[in-house]
């Protein structure tokens, strides 16, 4: 006796996860407990999935009629979070051939993706700056004391809206949870907002789609105001291959070298700093990874149409040991080049204040720190700071973004997924010749040194040289098989955190491309009421104009990340064969050397 | 309650799995079931092992008293076979680490070493000469056919001397079995021969030790006699190194090639010829491996001193398949080789008909085997044929040649070890090639190329280049995969084929050394009975110029012995490391055209 629920409205689905209802269809329910205002059912037409839950009566009676709609509670009640499926960060949940399965057969574990960027909100006040879980620690807390494997976000503090990017659905059977959800009470929370049977465009029933959070939404039906200063401008010019950011005039870098433990509180607190050297000041900076990590979320929040390059991995044990420094020093070296050769990142302020406050000067950091967290210009605000080319020959093709965007959407699954393959395969080869390769070529070694010792035991004084000559073969074989354990340190592990950079800029992307969709499906949706006469022309190319602009920016964007991607597959891919025929060569120079001693024999 | 049994003689075990016996000694017995003639038992010393079963008599009532000694009895009842420890061909049956366990269960399996040279006899008649059950079969015995998978030594025919090589114990608990048995009926088994109260020099009392059958014992003891043709004559002279073998003063080479299947009996028989070429005549002869089986055992039969290489295994099935065929060919190559590098060997008759008679010539053929088989210059009056330098300054110091022949025992011991270990790591090293490596590349090509197929997605036209690029990495990762495959072949197969002919030398110098240890201590017997007064001084020479020639013999084979190692494993390292060089030159010259193509990117 399966238990049912009756539609008391339409309800389409717009997110994965969710199922469509017609108004009086009847629903199995999978359970009548509902999940922060949703319910799991399977709807007439099979498909199993969540609803809101206000949107059914549960069928307690046999023949119980359907209630009239109660129109004002549509918005009572609902999640406060999106349903999307969980996924990893830097995938699309596509299925990878040939991965092993997880370690840990816990269900809803963080996934331990490299680059995970897991932003750390730093809206707290200054005070609790020094207590932040990562990068600090009492003595006590070094190395060999085991924390939480994973970071407690809600202890964290904030609550802010990425805190919870990889925050876990609290249910089992399910694997739905929220990427990018918010906390209740968070600013874009409108319960109660819009109205389903207006007849203005309709806002979007999932108020927590990036859409809607980002601003977009409100920006698209022309709700954003406020004053743009000239700094505060990001330019989309029209490039050879369509819209591009306009570069910026003065382009540095900036390199982060000397990784150095620095004790405070007369050394009860221990952690490491950075040397930043940025190349159009020449003055160095010193930073913690939770300047970064401050940083990062800033961006984040700020730049809804920009992938903002993922921090490396947050660790809560062993971050003094030295391989886990070297590495995260790696990771911020990339993290830092891809700020720097983004057009409108390098440029933002909170950016420049990073790179150019000076570290001894702590009333500077913590006033330009207050200032980029009070910026007025983001939200539905941020899309104002957009500015594209303008004239009719400026306005893009609908059809053609759309085109292009559903374009690169596949391309960033197929990529996602041949990245995670590719970095599987590395891995596991580096794996391979750290021990197996390596052990292989030893034990030939050995087994050459163990025949040139049996040959010792000869007495016949014609064959010392031919001895000796087995004995540095040997040798050799054991030389190489440590050649083939330290090169991955050269070769693989270069492309493999270039690879995590990318994973981490792929899982930027959907949230990006669902702000595009989302303004484009506005433009549709307000075509279509001009021809029904229910809107004016007027109103509607303004929502096309406004859209426009977000078409401009993502387009750029989908550029730029083609043009780093080229640039850095290719110098990766040269670096690494480069490495790979160095590697090659050295075997081979070992062998001749082995070879040469035969001369003498 | 144990079996007991005393002793009714003194018993001094000579033999490994032997154990000692004091007269009137109790011992305990494992069984009253004497096999062959032994009886196996623990004796006072607490020493387990094999006793003859007429030197004690079973204590089946408490106090039965020894009765009195059956002289005449001695040799009655004794084994057909000696009870030295069933070993590899190859090994001294030293432990060798790392090695897996033998795939097949089965007590006294016979060991599938390569090049295990079991010797078919072919002093059958010359009308079963076609019904070997090697190289021939009918039409219906080809691939696919499962035969017995071990040759059925006792169906082959025959009974001679050395088809019992690896006759194996009928016992099921112990690891003892006969190497070099004899079978019962054999021409040297004399029983009742001897007497172990005679003053004069005793014999061997396990007359089926090599030192014995060899003719060995007979000839130091002045009991051979026969003419010597100066064709038959073997010459030690005296090198820088010592004795060694007077070279060869033609020496010639000889080709294996083009194995072709041919048929008879109106194609119901298929066999394998060779073609062999001679470089001292350059006429080419057909040679079945028949044809080369016989040859070795007249060749292990008549030259107890000299180290006849070991034909490359008997095969039961699949003797058609190409492998087999390529791999016997080299294994017979390597074989020639030996063969016409030895001085004694290359010039023997037997040799020189298998090299020379016309393959057409069936009745030519015939007689020549017919008269090898005939050959009266075997056993005790082989040794007559070795001629060494004469005067005083030419006879051997005994302790130096006991110390040399100790030191060369060591040697063959760990070398024997290290070539098994090295075979294993050779054999290892070549699967993980074919296997492990090839993958390991492969699957990083295969996610290059993936990478490359999403890339192609990306619709951007400046970045076709890279995709070509990368898909060209893909495919030479993919090449390498490939080239690790294809060259153990190339490099590792010969060292094996090397290391497996080495492996039959290794096993024929402990029965070589046995020889010239049983003319040693004949030496040392007679010198002591000499100074009791027991023996003619003359007497006592004789055997000691007897044993002179067996010393040089011995050293002269050995000094080859280490003059070809030295060659060879020079040449065939250089081979390998040459091989080794080519390849890893492969790889970096394929991943040089890969990272060209960046050039255009």
């Amino acid at each position: 006796m399966a238990l049912r629920a009756r539609a008391l409205y339409d309800f389409r689905s717009e997110n994965p996860g969710e199922i469509s209802l017609r108004e009086h269809e009847v629903l199995s329910l999978c359970s009548e407990q509902d999940i922060e205002g949703w319910l799991e059912g399977v709807n007439s037409h099979g498909d199993r999935g969540l609803f809101p839950a206000s949107y059914v009566q549960v069928i307690r009676a046999p023949a119980a009629e359907p209630p009239a709609p109660a129109a004002g509670a549509r918005y009572a009640n609902l999640p406060p979070g999106g349903f999307e499926p969980l996924v990893p960060p830097a995938a699309f949940s596509a299925p990878v051939q040939q991965l092993p399965p997880p370690a840990a057969a816990e269900p809803f574990q963080l996934p331990p993706a490299p680059y995970s960027g897991s932003y750390q909100p730093g809206q707290g006040s200054d005070d609790d700056w020094d207590d932040d879980w990562d990068d600090t620690s009492t003595v006590a807390d070094e190395p060999g004391v085991l924390d939480s494997s994973y970071p407690d976000y809600d202890a964290a503090g904030g609550g802010g809206p990425a805190s919870a990017r990889y925050r876990l659905s609290t249910r089992s059977d399910l694997s739905l949870g929220s990427r990018n959800s918010q906390q209740p009470g968070h600013p874009h929370h409108h319960p109660g907002g819009g109205a389903k049977s207006s007849a203005t465009v309709s806002r979007n029933l999932n108020r927590f789609s990036t859409f809607v959070k980002s601003g977009g939404e409100a920006f698209v039906l022309g709700e954003a105001s406020g004053f743009v200063k000239d700094g505060d401008k990001l330019c989309v010019v029209l490039g050879p291959w369509g819209p591009e950011w306009q570069e910026n005039p003065y382009p540095f870098q900036c390199s982060i070298e000397d990784p150095t433990k620095q004790t405070k509180f007369k050394g009860m607190k221990s952690y490491i700093a950075y040397k930043l050297v940025p190349s159009h000041t020449g003055q160095q900076v010193h930073r913690r990874y939770k300047h970064f990590d401050w940083l990062y979320g800033r961006l984040a929040e700020k730049f809804p149409v920009i992938s903002v390059p993922h921090l490396p991995e947050k660790q809560a044990t062993g971050r003094f040991e030295e391989d886990f420094i070297s590495k995260r020093r790696k990771g911020l070296a990339w993290w830092m080049d891809h700020m720097c050769s983004h057009p409108v990142l390098a440029q933002c302020d909170a950016f420049r204040h990073f790179l150019t406050c000076p570290s001894t000067d702590e009333k500077a950091w913590k006033q330009g720190k207050r200032k980029a967290e009070k910026d007025e210009m983001v939200g539905a605000n941020f899309f104002l700071t957009i500015s594209v080319p303008t004239g009719p020959a400026a306005v893009l093709d609908l059809q053609e973004v759309e085109s292009r965007v559903d374009g690169f959407k596949s391309f960033t699954k197929k990529m996602d997924e041949s990245t995670m393959q590719l970095t599987h395969t590395a891995n596991e080869f580096a794996r391979k010749q750290v021990t197996g390769f390596k052990k292989e070529y030893q034990k030939v070694g050995h087994s050459f040194k163990g025949l040139s010792q049996a040959f010792e035991l000869d007495q016949q004084a014609f064959s010392a040289n031919l001895n000796q000559a087995l004995a540095f073969t040997g040798e050799a074989y054991d030389a190489i098989g440590e050649f083939f354990a330290e090169q991955p340190r050269q070769d693989l592990d270069p492309v493999m955190d270039l690879l995590a950079l990318y994973q981490g800029h792929l899982a930027n992307f959907p949230d990006i491309i669902h702000v595009q969709k989302g303004a484009l499906t506005k433009v549709k949706e307000s075509k279509r009421h001009v021809e029904e006469g229910k809107m004016e022309v007027q109103k509607a190319d303004g929502i096309q104009d406004r859209c426009n602009i977000i078409s401009f920016a993502t387009l750029a964007e989908i550029h730029h990340f083609h043009q780093i991607r080229v640039r850095d597959f290719k110098s990766q891919m040269q670096h690494f064969l480069k490495q790979q025929i160095l590697f090659f060569q050295k075997v081979t120079q070992k062998l001749e050397e082995a070879l040469h001693k035969y001369d003498s024999v």
